[in-house]
């Protein structure tokens, strides 16, 4: 029987729509919601961020945070990058900037 | 008894919210479904509709066009004129740069 790896954490496949994909209706419904907007605007403000710092910036439980998150990320809105255990997500400014220019900017002024 | 005017039709109040009200969650949740994406960007290159002719342009029933109409001018995207028993649809532009400049951009380009 062929050996299985040991550590799974950082070779989990996260799942994100390609860039082409991405989708303004499904965008716009993710950012419909004061919190993942506020979410998104640290993202741009202070870069990448694992989960538990973004709910204590938020002062959110981080089940809330984490589900929020999720629907970033499956919108194209966030990537998320596993780091041993850790869950670090970005805005994927550049996608969005390709695909709807100016977006991030207006979510952000 | 005082009189009441016998034509309600121009005078009727269609409520919208005024322009310093204009909430981006709001409204990034109003313009996250195709159909009213295609609504806005119908208004924005050919200016102000009424009702029937957003339906017809867009293939719909008259019904389901109100509904997502009522749903944009509540949020702030779009006002609603009465002239006499027309209802005239216009895209809130001005407002809308002025509160989040580039937005009406990012949905047309």
């Amino acid at each position: 029987m062929p050996s299985m790896p040991v550590n799974l954490g950082s070779r989990e496949k996260i799942p994100h729509p390609p860039t082409a994909a991405l989708d303004l209706p499904t965008i716009m419904r993710a950012l419909g919601d004061p919190l993942r907007l506020d979410l998104v605007r640290l993202l741009a403000r202070r870069g990448q961020r694992n989960c538990g710092e973004l709910s204590d910036l938020l002062g959110l439980p981080s089940s809330t945070c984490s589900y929020h998150l999720r629907l970033l990320r499956e919108a194209g809105v966030t990537r998320t990058r596993a780091e041993g255990t850790a869950r670090i997500i970005s805005l994927r400014r550049d996608d969005l900037e390709e695909r709807f220019p100016g977006l991030v900017d207006v979510l952000t002024s």
